[in-house]
């Protein structure tokens, strides 16, 4: 193909391993460049200069960013290879309205249990639980959540799954005890090759939180 | 066909009229049914327990949330009119990008123009006149967003249109004088029936506006 793929990322980012996970569904060889966020290259800023976030997949020298968009992306261009949405269009807007819901409730309420206190913090945890079940209950028996196909909503929510144990220390509660169903979905997700080489160690990201916490003094 | 197309809207609201425009760019006969967002209807809450948001559009007895989403699906279901996405994928995430964009940021800044005030509103003001300065960029001498092609990014920004009067008043600027080349690219848009049919008068929206901050007890 000659595919020039380059990938600007940040290891603890959720957003960024989900482009992992859909390249390595692929099978595509690309080169991933880590980002210092406290000093972002030229490259970052001139290939994503609205927003200057990772992920930025650039793809023959042209970039696509957010993350979700990229995945749909990946899909489109490597459209013979395991495909990441269904093939109907009803299936495709279920699929996208739960990847959205994932997008605009996970990070942003996950941000106020490991990064606030008191009152905000114990909202925020009371959040998010309810935000698991609800996708627990939309996983229900399925084995991913499109059926027996892993698709956009797992790669969707799944690089989540290396930040439980941040949520869990900083908000004290137990995922297993209040989603059991859905770590159980986690863990199937976590055999697959492309998951479980794309996600980081669970302790190595409570580090990088508690590192966060200090640079930002919110301890 | 025999499809039953039935949408759940309310009539100031933007991301409503996305699916208005969407289904009349296809020529789609529907049901339009208006909510009362105070007293929502057991339909709304059924069709989408999740948000409970408007709009819904229920094709055949089942539903699509969220407007953008709505306008993929529109788009895929009904594929040989009109198409709403351009073909080449890369072009594909570039509209996507952009339409995400509006969605991120129009709303939500207008939202503080129009009913915060002081430091807030001007900071929001500044923020909300940058964001269609880079719009305005984006759409450059072309005739729509994608090109000579009318399509999505131009579906979810026109709705603001018919908002810009009440933007402008609550702020107290002038999009003329601040972006003319975007209010052009509007008016453009506002030549297209599926457009002018969708829109309700800007001055009616202003009239909304005023009584919403009543009754939110913001003045």
């Amino acid at each position: 193909m000659g595919d020039e793929v380059v990938l600007l990322d940040f290891w603890p980012s959720p957003f960024g391993m989900r482009v992992r996970i859909a390249l390595k569904e692929k099978g595509i060889d690309y080169e991933y460049k880590e980002e210092n966020l406290s000093n972002k290259s030229p490259l970052l800023l001139k290939m994503n200069p609205i927003h200057k976030q990772i992920p930025v997949l650039i793809h023959n020298g042209k970039p696509v960013c957010e993350s979700l968009i990229i995945v749909h992306y990946i899909d489109e261009v490597w459209k013979d290879k395991t495909p990441l949405l269904p093939s109907h269009p009803y299936e495709r807007a279920h699929a996208r309205f739960w990847a959205d819901y994932v997008d605009k409730k996970i990070y942003s309420t996950g941000r106020l249990v490991w990064g606030a206190k008191g009152e905000v913090q114990e909202a925020a945890k009371k959040e998010l639980i309810q935000c698991f079940k609800l996708l627990e209950r939309e996983v229900g028996d399925k084995n991913f959540f499109g059926g027996d196909q892993f698709g956009l909503v797992d790669i969707a929510l799944i690089p989540f799954y290396s930040w439980f144990y941040a949520l869990e220390t900083c908000g004290n509660f137990s995922m297993i005890h209040e989603c059991p169903k859905l770590v159980e979905w986690a863990k199937r997700c976590m055999k697959r090759e492309s998951v479980s080489t794309s996600l980081p160690d669970q302790y190595k990201v409570y580090d990088f939180i508690l590192e966060l916490k200090k640079k930002l003094e919110l301890d």
